[in-house]
């Protein structure tokens, strides 16, 4: 007995050092589910076989709600029936989710007894969950109030789950974090080329086009669409000065779009080198 | 004699730690074929003057079958003649291509004897060579069905073959292969976004133009021609709030293009270096 | 007493080698105000509260200029109520920093006494802030005069104080002048192929389409539109040949994007390393 | 003077050792000449004052080469005139130029003597510049004839001489040159997927839009403004599934304008550091 103690203790140090937490190594229900729902718990890689069935069935909701929303499908036959029964089945596999994670997090020593429910319990995430999983039971029954509809697309953040599925989403998230003067920076720089492009066009071409560019808000439409390069071509300078100031903000553009992904490009490399060194070379 | 052998097992072994593969230095038919064709056993930089020529063969083919599907050139005299010898021509250079590669192969001991042939044969390459040539065949003589026609467009396929000739795209793939996770995560990102600002858009100009954002799925395709900066301009927001939220997604349009440049850019720099400091220092 | 001295020297001392300048840590009124408003003699992380409340302030007054131009806002009641009392409250609050600003500069051994404040005042972002002041006493008062209207967009300058704010963007600048030639050439590039690609639809388009292609400038608006990957969509070739131009033109601006993207990526993710390496190692 | 000879040797030793080339010192006026005109001569940092002004007076042929073709401009009085006289003004500064390098070049061990020369002489740049002037001979006097109009478009040749001026374009030229085999990769990719998209939407629309659809070839067109991010919005799907595979075209899109510059960035980053690493370290 003493023996298999000191064995659980090595196992225990061993995982402690490893993942700065300490995993169960137990057979009982809640333990297999903890380790089943927490992507941290689980020792092997990618996703356990129940995070990945409820990945599937946040995509399926959501695209679920979407379609809901376009009136040709809405028109077929059969489709309304579909969304009621899916409704249902979504909310109890989400409630089900959320009691199972509930009762299970006792598992991880932080979360454990009363206080530590509680606790769990005003985390962000698990708000957004009970925010996720609440219109399915507010909307339940009623169909047409538009209000009700709206407060539907609240599944939508049912994705933000997604979140806490990835480590590599934390190195990304890390690097982007560290640099956030940078992109800040460009984000400013990318404002005062906004408002320059605008402001001269708004001179150039206010009189001509009122409507496109009669004001420095309306001519921002068209400062926006250029420096991102996207070119709706819905206005656009007329005269010769104008094209000429339109073509500078779009090569001007390219700057907008290359600072923040040379920052990103230099960040994400920083960030997979810094992981490569932390492993120790082999000996 | 045992003097030419011992620098024959020299040179031998120093291919083996070279390449990790033994490419044969016999004269025969069969070996020059082989070294011809495996792109692994050219010892010489670039390709060899076969695979040149199939990959212009190849390349040939496919414009081809590209400019018969225009009408005005069908109406050319003369150029259903032209197709009709062209595809006998390329049928008898791939089909030669095939039994070339299915002879000289034996050369390479994984692909020895009638089972090591039977392995070559359902190999994913070998399957899609197969699948490519199979229309010269079932099209060869027909020439108004559509259906037919609509299957000889499979040779689009033998360009998949240009997969088989570089190194450098094992060093490309293999960079983005381990960067998949984060890869898969900007594109997460990439479809949130999305759905946020076609919510976004189908709230605010959903009632205004019922054709362009009447629906999330309709909305989506405005989503996606601003995140990517495509921006055909065939619909985009007309009230002041839709343009706000439209100029909004521009610029996030930025971000969705910078993070996975960013990623293959910090990936790809991280797998050439790697290449770099494998190779010995010299002394 | 000789106690606190030691102290202080030795704090003293430790700032010196931290940060190349001696913040002083005296508790006059005139100290405390240099010590917010200038962001270098600031120990603590992020912006002093001062500079916060300022950059907001820069920020109210240049959307404000910018919703002046909008004739919609102008016709609410109110709002020419609003812009009058706001323009004298940021008149305040500007004059107010610039006293502050001259007054407190006096701590920095660089501008004491009168010859340094001298030396102050004729500095690039000093002339700034005075040029970017100077509208709000021109234009109060008047309301119709266009030109003086046309003053106060300089307004848009007082963004240019918050490039003062920033370490990162130190970084960041130096890292784009370290590389300026290599992005003078990508520039240089970039205007050879858009001269190309003109000249060539000028050659194919020009009888066709007249107004859009009848001569190399005007050619230029559809190629600084097509290399930016912009794509207004309001010229685009009509013909077979100009089409497969502009699809190469096209195809060609992925290169104008990524030459600079490259560029500034790789000018970053060097900058950011070098500061990386010059922090001494934990021993 | 023996003691000015030694020192003479020494700083030709040092000169030779920094940028592995004798620039000569000696006074004489072709010995000047070719230091001006020569840019790995120039010991300055920057180009030499005679560089400059070439290139300035290159510019300026160019634009006036390109406002030319402007029936506004050729409409102005006096517009004629001014071209005439800037003609000349050219053809003597490129002529004076071409002469002066021809003789300045003996300087150079390699190019010495009439074998020198005729070596030098047959050297591509040398041709571009020929080439580049002779438009201003053959066009001189004629005004209207429009073939000779069209050869004058030569004279946006002379740009490429710009292409000598600069050492940090050979680091550029290089890195992509060493990458030249995954650039071509990802530009097979790109193509690769143009052609499927292409095959996708003839399929999907060319039966509804036989002109924008209705071959591959013309699919192509919206294929090529979809993947490069152009999006004119001239021809878009209108069907349900033609715009979802549409929207998979323009997300593919993002990849294939990432891909090259991705390699493009890592290039650049390795050339920099490299070149980083040539430097010996201060000891």
């Amino acid at each position: 007995m003493s023996e298999q103690i000191r064995i659980d203790k090595c196992i225990s140090l061993l995982n402690t050092s490893l993942m700065s937490e300490t995993p169960s190594h137990k057979t009982t229900l809640r333990a297999t589910l903890h380790r089943q729902l927490d992507p941290r718990s689980w020792a092997k890689p990618g996703l356990s076989p129940i995070n990945l069935m409820i990945i599937a069935s946040i995509v399926a909701a959501v695209i679920l709600t979407i379609a809901e929303t376009e009136p040709t499908l809405r028109a077929l036959p059969g489709f309304s029936l579909l969304i009621t029964i899916s409704d249902q089945i979504f909310a109890l596999v989400f409630t089900a989710e959320l009691i199972a994670r509930f009762w299970s997090i006792g598992e991880n020593p932080e979360f454990r007894g009363i206080s530590g429910r509680l606790k769990y319990l005003i985390r962000p995430s698990t708000l957004i969950d009970i925010a996720a999983l609440s219109p399915y039971y507010l909307t339940m029954g009623s169909d047409g109030n538009f209000m009700l509809r709206l407060f539907r697309f609240l599944r939508i953040l049912t994705l933000a789950k997604l979140g806490r599925y990835s480590e590599a989403m934390h190195v990304l998230s890390q690097a982007l974090h560290r640099r956030r003067y940078e992109l800040l920076i460009s984000l400013a720089f990318a404002c005062v080329l906004l408002l320059i492009s605008a402001t001269f066009l708004f001179l150039l071409e206010g009189e001509l086009q009122p409507d496109a560019f009669g004001s420095i808000p309306r001519a921002l439409w068209w400062s926006v669409a250029t420096l991102t390069t996207v070119g709706y071509g819905d206005v656009y300078p007329l005269t010769a000065l104008g094209k000429v100031f339109g073509g500078l903000t779009a090569l001007t553009g390219i700057g907008v779009i290359a600072m923040p992904t040379g920052i990103i490009a230099a960040a994400f490399s920083d960030a997979f080198q810094e992981r490569l060194n932390k492993q120790p070379p082999p000996q």
